[in-house]
Parts: C-alpha cells; sequence; structure tokens
C-alpha cells in the first residue's frame, strides 16, 4: 500500500541529459498504460486502500513539483496552490492532506486538467534540466526518486483498476483477452541456499530505496527453495481439501479475516457453474491451472504453506538465491504487455524469482540495523511504515523491468490481496 | 430518497400525441441538466443517499423499458439484459437489484453508452406512440407515471449534484453565479386557515400518486400559518442565540444527530472569517439574509420552531392553505435556472407556497385511511416507506412546474438534509 | 425504551397518608421482582438499550431525591455527590448524565450499597411524608409521579433481566416453570367501532402522563377490532408461509431489519429438533399456539397484518374501544406472577385490551394537538421522544394493574422486541 | 492479549509430590487475587480484549479438566458438560467457543457456582497425584503446563480488573493505597553487550513454553542499553514536547491510533487541575516521577525512542543482557503486593531487567527457526499469534517471581496499553 522511495545515501549522479531521456519514457509509459481507460474509469476509488487513476496522475507530478521545482526553480509559481493540499498522499511535513477515503468524491480538476497539469510540470522539468547551469546532486537524485515513485504508482495504476473492474458485474475487460495458456508447469525442484554469516542490502552506486540499506551482516540458517512459484493447479488442492475450512492451517488473525470477510479462493476466483474462472485485466477467464496463484494475501500464502508442510522463504534466504551469480533479473514485466503472471518455463534451476507475482516472504517488514531514515520530508515514505506488514520480493507483471532489483523490499499488510502477489515456498 | 411514482385508481386517458410530446419535454429537460456536467461529474456517489448521475440517467429509461416496453411490445429485446439488473432502483418483485451504496464503483457503461441507451429507448417509445394500434389506458397512464418518475430523478440529480460538489475543497461551481440578492425579505403575516371537518386528498381525473389518495376527511384545529418561508437571516439569529447547544430545543434523535454529525448550521453553510457563506450550484456565495433557509432537516426546521415558540404545520393545514380559492401553484421552480431559493416578495397573503424550498410539516408519513398500493411492482413504490418519515409539501427551486400539486406528498427522513429542504412556521 | 412520566396540569392533590401507604407498597414491588436475583444477575447490560438492574434501582431512587428531596428539604445534603451524574438517564436540565451504553461498566456501588441508597432516601422521604408541615402540591404530585417512573423500571427490570437471560446458551429461569397452556385459543370476531368525531385523550384529576392530554376530537373513519390478540399459532402460519422471506409484505425499513438481524421469527422463539419453543422468565418452553405472540417488533406486526389483509388499529380506535362502557381495566398484569401473556378465554365480546401484551398501533407517536410539555427538567420525559417511535397501548404482563389506563400511550421504535408486545389486528 | 503455555519438548518430568505442593500454591494465589473483589466486580466485561474474573477462574479450571482429567481419568464425568463450550478460550481443536466479546453477557453460572467448580477440579486433581499409580511424563507435564497458564491469567486478572476499575468515574480502589514514593531514580547509563554469533531460546529440562525454543544462533550488531527503565518524569518531557502532536515521531499506524484514540498521554494518566495523577490498583494517586512509566503501547515506546534519537533493544539483545553471569532474575513481582511498579535504586549496573514493568522489544513476534508447535489442541497457543504482536521481556510488577525467565517472550499487539508495559532503551 504504502510507497517507499527513498535515495539511499549516495547514489550516482546521473547526467542531465539521460536523466531527462529517462524522465521522458517513464512518463510516457504511465500516459501508455492510462490510453485504454475513460475518464469515467479514471475517477472511481473502489476502495480505501485503492485510489483513482486521476489521482495517481495528479499525485505523481505534484512529487516532481512539490520536492523538484519548489526547492530548484527560484521564486516558483505553483500550477494551482489547491493540488498542494489536493495530491499529498501522506507527507505529513509537507502539510495537510486531503483524505485519503475521499479520493474518489472529486471529479475536479477533471482528467483533460490533470493531463495538462502534468504536461506543465514536464515542461518546466524539461527546461531544468536543459538549462544552462549545472544542477545539484541532490536535485537530480531526487528527480530519479521520482521516477521510481512513478514506477511504482503505474503498478498501483494496474491493481487499481483490476478492483475497479472487478466490482462491475459486468466483468470489464481493460485490454484484449491473451491467448489461453494451458501447458503444464514446470516440475517443482528443491533448491539449497546458502548458510552462515552473509552481506545483506544495497551497497554502491545505483539507485535504491533508503530501506534497502544498510548492507548488513545476516546469519543464514540451512535451508531449500522451490524452483518456482505455487500454481493455480496446486492451490485448487488447497481449496478443494478444505484449506478455507480449517482453522489449525491459519495464523488466528487470518482466521479471523477468513471468516470476517468471507474467503474462500484468492480474490479473483469465481466460481461459475462448477467451472473456476479467474477475473483479470483481460476479463473472466477460465481458471489456467499452470500458471502462478495470483492476488493471495500472506494469510494465504502462510496458510497454504503450513498445509504443504513448508514455509515461506525469509527476505534474506531470497535475496542469497536472487544475488546468486547465474540468475537474471528477468521475467514477465509491465513490459510484456501481459498485465498477468504466466506459468514457469520447463527449464531447471532457479525460475521466475522477477516479474510474475510479488513473492510474500515470512519477514516482517522491519529496519535494518543502523538504518536511519533521512531528513526531512522525503523521510518519512518508508521508515513509518515499519509495523505490521510483510516484506514482498521480486516484482510482477505489474513491474517495470527498469524498477525492480535484488534488494528491493516491497512491503503489504498480511491481508492485502489486490496486488500481484503469489507464493513461493521455502523448507 | 425514495420517490413515488404510482398513477392513481382512474386517471384520464391521455391521446397518444400530446403524449409523445410530453415525453420529448420531459426526457430533453433530463438532458439539458446534465449538461454543464463533466463524464467525470456523472460517476460520483458522495453518501449512501445519493446515486451518480449515470445511474439517474438510466434507472429513469429502464423505467420506461421495463414497465412501458416489456409488456407493450410483443417479444420484445432488451436493449442490454444487464440492465435490468444494474439499473433497478428497489423493486423487488421484479427482481434483484444492484447495491445501492455501490452505484458510485461502476465506470462501465459509460456515459456515452447510457445516452445511447436512452436514445434507443426513446425510439423504441416514439415507435410505440405513433404506430397505428390504439395503446391500452394502462400503458398511456405508465408512461405519463414514467414522465412523473424522471421529473423526480431531475430534482435528485440538482440535489446529489450539489452534494457531490460540496465535498470537493475547490467548491467548484455547477452554473454562472446568479446575481446577488439583498432585498430585504416581506414582513411576516399570520393567517387563520380553516377548522372543522374537512376533505383532504387527491381526487378527479389528473394525474397523481397513489399516496395522494384516497380522498378522505379529516378535523382541523384552529391554526394560523406564517406568510412567508423563515428567512437565513432568521434561522441566523437561531445559531446565533445558541440553537444548536441547546438541548431543550431539540427532540432527542434530533439532539443525538447534532452531536454525531457535528451540525453547527444548515448543510451547506460554512463561517469563513467571520463571514457567513452558503455553497450554491454557483459555488461558494456570501449568506443572502433574506433568501429562505435550505438544506435544514426536519430535526432542524423543529427545533427552529421550538425557539420561536410556534411549531410546523400539519399537512393537512397546508393542504387547505395551498387549495385555497386565490392561491396559484406558481413560484420559483426549476424553470426558473436559479437552482436556488429567492426572497419573498414584499407583496401580501400568502406567498411561497410553491417552489423556492420543500416545506417540512410536522406530520409523519402515513397511508391515509383506506390506502392501498395498486397490484405488482409498481405498487412497491410509496407504501413501502411510510415509515420513519416525516412529509413535505409544495416543491421547489428544483421541482418541475408541471410535476408539483396541492396533494403532492413528498417524504424524507427527519435526518435529512440534502434536499431543497426547509422551514414554514405555523401556531 | 423512553419512560414518560409527566403529571398532566392538575392532578387530585393525593393526602400524605394515603401517599405514603402508596410509596411503600411501589418501593417494595420493586425489591420483590429484584428477590430472585444475584449481584452478578443485577450488574450486566445485555445491549444499549437495556440498563442492568442495579441502575434501575439506583435511578428511581435518583428520580425521589433529585426532583422531591432536593427541592422540598432546605439545605439538602445528597447521599452520595456522585450519584446525581451517575444515575442521571437523559435529563440534560439536570446536567451531564453517564454515558448510557457505559451502564455495564460499573461494578460501584455494589448491589448492596444500592439497597442502601433506596432505603436511605426511602426514609427521608418518609419523614417528608410524616412530617408536620404541609407539602406542596406540587411535591406530592412529583412523588406520585416517581411512584408511576419507578412501575415504568418495574417492567424494564423484567424486560432487561429477560434479554440479559436470554444472551446465556444454559437458558437459566428467573422463575419456576409454569403449567403449560394447551387450550385452544377464543374464535376471532371482528367488532365495530364508533366512527365520526369523538373524545380522545385524558381528562379529570386523576394521575396520566403529560402526553395523554389535552383532551381533544379527532374523527374516525368506520372499522373493526379484533376481539382477541393474534396467537403463537396464527403467528406460526405466517412464519411457515416464507412469511421472513417476503419482501412484499414488509415496510421497506422494516425488510432492511429483517436482512441485517436475520430476523425469521419473533425474539425469543427457537427451532431445536424441528420443534418450536419459546424462551420466557421461566426457561425454554415449547410454543404455547395458543397463548399470544409476544416479542414481536412493529416491523412484524405490520407484516403479519398485511399478510392477513388486514391492519394495526390506529391508537384512536383502540382508545375508543378501552373506553367503552362494558370494558374492564382488568387483565393478565404483573401481580399474576406469571410473566407471560396467556390464551383468550372463550367468552365472547372484546378480550386482552389490557394485560398479556402491549399492542402495536399504525400511529406515529407524535403529540396531540395543543400539547405543551411542561417548564424543567420534568419537561423533557415525554416530548422530546416523539419522533420514530410507535404507540402502544394497553399494558402487558409485566405491567402494574395500577399503572395502566384507558389512555396511556407507550411508545418504541419500530424495530424493538425486547418489551412485551404482541398484535391485535383492525379492519 | 493471547496467552502462552505449551510445554517444551522434553520437559523435566516432576515428582507427583512436589506438582501437588506447586498446585495447591498457585490454584490459592489465584483466589487471593481475587479476594478483594465483589461478586460484580467479577463479572463485567470492560471491553473486548478483557474479559472478566469469573471467565479467569473458570476458564483456568476447565484447562485442567480439559487437558488433564478427561485424557487421565478413565471414563471422566465432566462437571458440567456445557462447560466445554462456556469456557474455551480459542481452542478450535477442542471444539466451539463462546464468542469473546460476549463473555461479559454471562451471569451464570455465579461466582460461587464457579469457585465450586474450582474446588471440585482441584480435589479430582487432588486425587490423580496422591493415588496409587504412577502418571505418564506427558500428564505431568501438562499439570505444570496448566500452573503457568493459571499464573498469565493471574496477570490478566490484575490487568483486567483495573481496566475495569479504571471505566468508573468513581475511581475505585482494589487495594490500600501505599506510601508515596518520591526518591529521584538512579542515573541512567549505558552498558554495552555481546555481539557476533550468540546462542539464544530455551534449553534445558526446565520449563519453557514452545515459542522460547528451539534454541539457535543469533547474529549480534555492537548496541548499549540503558541500565534502567525510562522514569515518568522523562516521559513527562516527551508529552511536555508535544509527543503526541508530531507525526514525525511516530509510526504511521501510531499515528492513526493517537488520533482516533485520542491518546495525549499513558493510558492512565490524568491532568487534573494541572496536576498529573495516575489510576493505580490503589486508586488516583500523583504521578511518581521517578517511578518507571506504564500502560504504554509499542507505538508509544517507539515513538519516545525516537524522540529521545535512541531506538528499542531487540529481544535477542535484551536475552543476552538477562543472561548475563551477574544478572538476578529478581525484582518487583506480584508477590511484592505493590501491583505498580517503583523507582530503580541507584545502585550502579543493570537495573529492573526483571519485575515492574514488561518491556516492549523492537522485535516482531515471530517462530525461532525451527520451530515447529507441537501436534493437538495445545499446539494452538503459541504459533498461531505469530503476527501483528511485538514481543515484551522481563515480567512486571503483576507477575509471579516463579513464572519468569531470561528466555520468556510476552506478545502483544502495538497498541496495546492495558498490561503492565513501559520502556528500556537501547542504542
Amino acid at each position: 500500500m504504502a510507497s517507499s522511495f527513498q535515495a539511499c545515501a549516495a547514489p550516482r549522479a546521473t547526467s542531465e541529459r539521460s536523466l531527462s531521456t529517462q524522465y521522458q519514457r517513464v512518463r510516457q509509459q504511465t500516459d501508455q498504460l492510462c490510453a485504454p481507460l475513460s475518464p469515467e474509469d479514471c475517477v472511481i476509488q473502489s476502495m480505501p486502500d485503492a485510489s483513482p487513476v486521476r489521482w495517481h496522475l495528479a499525485h505523481t507530478t505534484w512529487f516532481f513539483e512539490t520536492f523538484v521545482l519548489k526547492p530548484a526553480v527560484r521564486n516558483y509559481q505553483p500550477v494551482d496552490p489547491s493540488f498542494e493540499y489536493l495530491f499529498n498522499s501522506y507527507y505529513n511535513q509537507v502539510g495537510k492532506q486531503f483524505p485519503r477515503p475521499q479520493r474518489g468524491l472529486l471529479s475536479r480538476p477533471g482528467l483533460d486538467q490533470i493531463k495538462q497539469y502534468r504536461r506543465t510540470v514536464d515542461a518546466r522539468i524539461g527546461e531544468l534540466l536543459t538549462a544552462e547551469r549545472e544542477l545539484d546532486d541532490a536535485i537530480l537524485q531526487t528527480i530519479e526518486l521520482g521516477l521510481h515513485h512513478e514506477q511504482q504508482h503505474q503498478e498501483l495504476i494496474l491493481a487499481d483498476v483490476k478492483h475497479m473492474l472487478s466490482c462491475n458485474p459486468l466483468w470489464p475487460a481493460y485490454h484484449s483477452p491473451r491467448g489461453n495458456q494451458n501447458d503444464s508447469p514446470a516440475e517443482l525442484e528443491w533448491i539449497a541456499g546458502p548458510e552462515g554469516v552473509r552481506s545483506m542490502g544495497h551497497h554502491g552506486e545505483k539507485f535504491a530505496y533508503d530501506n534497502e540499506g544498510p548492507l548488513h551482516e545476516v546469519l543464514l540458517q540451512p535451508h531449500e527453495l522451490a524452483s518456482r512459484l505455487v500454481t493455480n493447479g496446486e492451490y485448487l488442492e488447497f481449496v478443494a481439501d478444505g484449506g478455507y475450512q480449517r482453522p489449525e492451517l491459519w495464523l488466528s488473525l487470518g482466521w479471523n479475516t477468513v471468516g470476517e470477510q468471507n474467503w474462500t479462493a484468492p480474490l479473483y476466483w469465481h466460481q461459475l457453474d462448477d467451472q473456476w474462472c479467474e477475473f483479470t485485466l483481460a476479463g473472466l477467464e477460465p481458471l489456467d491451472l499452470a500458471a502462478p496463484v495470483c492476488h493471495v494475501s500472506f494469510f494465504e500464502a502462510d496458510a497454504y504453506a503450513r498445509w504443504r508442510e513448508c514455509r515461506l522463504p525469509t527476505e534474506a534466504e531470497w535475496e542469497q538465491a536472487a544475488t546468486a551469480p547465474q540468475v537474471e533479473p528477468t521475467g514477465n514485466f509491465v513490459e510484456s504487455g501481459l498485465y498477468h503472471p504466466r506459468p514457469a518455463r520447463s527449464a531447471g534451476g532457479m525460475q521466475q524469482l522477477y516479474g510474475d507475482v510479488w513473492e510474500w516472504t515470512a519477514s516482517p517488514y522491519t529496519p535494518y540495523p543502523g538504518y536511519r531514515p533521512p531528513a526531512g520530508a522525503i523521510g518519512e515514505y518508508n521508515g513509518k511504515f515499519m509495523c505490521n506488514q510483510y516484506v514482498l520480493r521480486g516484482g510482477s507483471c505489474a513491474t517495470s523491468a527498469t524498477h525492480i532489483r535484488p534488494t528491493y523490499r516491497n512491503f503489504f499488510p498480511p491481508d492485502a490481496r489486490w496486488q500481484f502477489s503469489g507464493i513461493r515456498l521455502a523448507r
């Protein structure tokens, strides 16, 4: 739910020219994701955790205006003074925020005005990056941060639109149906990871959020990770075995949630005339048994693992696997245009670490030893959410390939299901 | 909140030709009211009692399709089978309804599709009315009923849009500001009404809802009614006298509501820098002290009357006044384009009985003696709401002049404030 | 829920001596009703509408201390200054009240201390009534009022204890089981009432609450009343005919309540192994088909009447029947010790008007024409509850025979079921 | 909130004789704690997290009946079959449970009956322990577990009674006021702890809960712990510095909680006429500035530490300090009869590790590597609560000296304040 976008202590100064190109590319990608959406689609907030698309479009722009243009441009005149309040998400040190659960009550400024806001800020950022005078490193770093922030919101746009469309009994599609994939999934292998004292966390000059550091040592126990994600077919066995009716498989809070929210399957599964289907961004489709299970909560991931007499990986175990020499950070990312996880290829070795679905870990989201958030409003983004959330790793089919890293820590509360989240087993 | 649109037992058969003209006029009026609205404006449901404009546009069309075209056209093919469920308001005998509080979760069908739905049904109704064969009286009566139903929703559109815009801290306007009116209001006179046994309720062949009949006798006590509505200036005295802090002035439920909802003034009043303002459909304006107070609940109307050592009229008293020989059903209706009440003119006699604001009466909304709702789904519209609501009379600045009658009974719960509702005193 | 205990404008001055006797008798009756209860029974508040017995015992005593001793005794020293706050129910003009829903959080003062409080105030009232000096009429009237107030709370004690015990899966009994009554009920006859202009409301010098007056004229339509109450057997037919599954039988608010609260039968009915049972103050018993149905809400009474193609009586119709020359205000009152309604005897004529169960009327609880509450805190008791409640008439098996009158108006919200309330049909 | 009482894998078999003595001692201690309470005090449940004392008394007895007598006694006849349901807390594998939030709705069985239940079970356990035949180790271990379980509930009784009494505006006392202690607190020193790979967790044959093991290695960073607890005086500086008004000091969830629950100080602090007071089990007392701050949540502990530019200890750091050779597990436990924390003595070195207040750690409550809950219902007690809770260490003034250990892990959600919980700083 909470975005995290703080540069690490000493990132490499990116040159203005390449940053300008990067800026245009990321901002256009947002526009492309919104191209299939009508003005009506962009207004609705289907639950308190989600936001209207028009809000995402404005807020990411507000970020550049607030944290780049205001400090960098002398006597800066804001595009609209009311936007500071309207499009602030949760930065107490910037000022008061329009209440999050009421974001869906606003029809004005309309989508056209918000697009105009984007274009105006884009032009001003463009001027800044092409001006004669050299920019402070801090400004360049904040622009880079803003682009990663925007990529996080691209992913949220897909998740929020999917949730909004899922509330509609017509099950409307965001894009055209993809072909059905009925391959059988790759065999599941168990792959041993390293043990003993190991390094963990971000280091080096490339961009990372503050919560990925500092680099520190951890002690790993002997363990093995599954070579691929849990599939829909495997998860269906859990459902069929009464998984949602057996309290002994669940954490106590998870069992309460099952009861209160009447969970009987993953978020977008529907049983129609004895046929299991899944709502996707391409509309309602028959459940692909070979594809990874998606839109499960931590509670479900944990219960499933217990039922299999396994457990979830810790984030340290995951990071070791993801930084192994032979592993490439490639996978089914947003650039594939599928917006849905796909079955593991049958090649051997560790698969699907990146892309497809975010992988729930067993690790509560806590600060690394020695972590200190940076000063000022930017410091609010990560540290203050380190409570009652769990870490997810590896990115998903809604994540940009240019956004993910082995040290990347995503986090959500244990009952969250509307993100593209799935399961890898450990033991 | 609840619409009421049942024809009385024996309405006059309107000829097809004049009905066709009337149909076009009423449907176009709806379109005109929506002309200033963007697609974004038409999607939002700002509270459970309100509905999105796109829903109003579709539901009124659904009414004609369900209650006219389906019974009248052989082998009728619905425009879209899902609309029967999506746009049913509360007719259990038609079938299940999409949950009312979730109307704001739907972006599809979009505004353009809904407008297309309206045009298609308009064309089919047009064919029906111009076809060779003569139509049943029942069908003609239901068309007339549908037009009155549509007029009720025109009024709801204005009230719902006003509420939605009022949630926006930018206080956007629906239409251009009208000139400020700072006349002093007419003097308030007390006018005695008739007493003893009198007739009440609808009779004759003209259209009326079922709840306006049957004609029956009532016993009136001696009484007087105020010659005009309570003004903002008068109501401000109540506010200034601590009206909202004095429990002894309020019904117990009203006092609870004051506390729970933090009421300190009528719904759209705001005190900015010691200046009282009022949110209107033309945006935020200084409070016009001469204009009638508007957007007060029954609880506030009742407390104000108690503070003045008066009371509210009963609906029988109001109807006697409104059927007096010299009274004309004219006033500030929606056709004036003001969408806001205006001060009483200084001429003598009873004023403002019609238009400006709906007048809360002291009468709980109950069936008249001998009332029976008609058979079938149409019978659900009025009778089932006769509980915990109060009757309002006279229409408002959002009501069409062709929609109101002396016997017209509007009704809302005692805490409702988002309608154009005000106060006339009695004693 | 709300008590009503205001003397009418000019009650007869009761002599000190007889008042003293009456005082002792009423107060002892309260003690007797509490005799079967343990200290634990007296602490619990099983829902916000109910109060702990220890609170009833203290509040009724507080009433005498606040409204009699404080004004009547020079330099009066309260038994405990904190009681003014702790045991004030809803009298804003006396001062702040301890929050009603938290009455069940208090274990101190304990039951013994509260009994001691009762004895101390009893002694002081006794001194007052036997002192040499003659008391003001106002004081005597307030003592009489306090005794009627206490009788209302006696009835609430039985209803609240019944509700509290019903929450216990052990279904404990308050008193010993009474014998099962399996008589067949009397035949139901239809008895025509008077029509035209008639007098209604309290007059004369005997005690009555303020809301029973003033005496005024009403216009009655032709009508008939059922000669006896609806029985469990008759109501069971409604249940068996799908009464709780058919929205067309219900008021809209009633239907919502059925769904939200999962109503499928009257409050204390339970179906155990295909046998209908009823929780009573004597524990769980087989349902007596001949006895009057009890613990139904207005919504259920109204739906049942609609299903029978009848309606509920108005309070004017009921009062005419109850003041007919041949009718005696006798019946199954609390003095019988049954604490449960019993079948109608098979004699002809109007039966069960008094006692057994309170009879829901079709009349919203509104002020009679010309009604004005008295000045001061005492004026808060009746007038401020005249909203969203319905009138019940005739007393119940939990009402004292010395407490009821033909003009007595009890009132509860339409969803209230924990009182001893039932149904008489009209048409 | 959740009790944890599972024996470790292989505890030492305690001899029947010494266990019998221990059983009597622990059970009597419960009775002594309840001696000052009236039957009324024992019925009330003042919030969903708390339970009535009568429930604690019955549930701890139910534990022995369910987990010892039923398996150990052939053809065991339960004292009352309904108790299995009524007094089961959360053991799904035993059967359904009476809903936790409704424990305060039950007046029966009354306190006397529950005491009788205790005596009956005590006698049967006594017979079991003095019988000829030798008991299984498993039975002996479960009895020992039951005694630790009972001690946990002794602590809950004090915390729950304190909360219940605090809801009463009379602020009643549980015991006589203790003398005021106005010593100045010991100087705070910083004491370095060990670093590198260390052992952690329970081992050996003495009793411990399952969640204290298995013994495993952890990696400690360089760190220092404060030599004593944070005092009221120190915490008051935080309050005076606007600690509860500054969002930058708080976790995001904590800041939400501050706003929703209107926190302005620790749970039982009250500012009366500019004097800070604290509600204690001896009634309302002036705030003792030298005593440890108590009844703070994790959120408050964390915010306070951030304000001091420190942090909370991890549970590994705490356990290393608590197992240092010179440290004795002595302190201000329940046996002192104070039921309130007291100032640190001015001697040097590490102080107050045990007793006074539970110390919030920075560690989310998670399973140790290799942890597996035992099979059967007993396995439900610890594992299923390992989510969204934080570990507390060291026991409090409400803990028995015979109940605490260096490896003991208590746990509560981060907003819980009604336990005797306080703060030790780390850096």
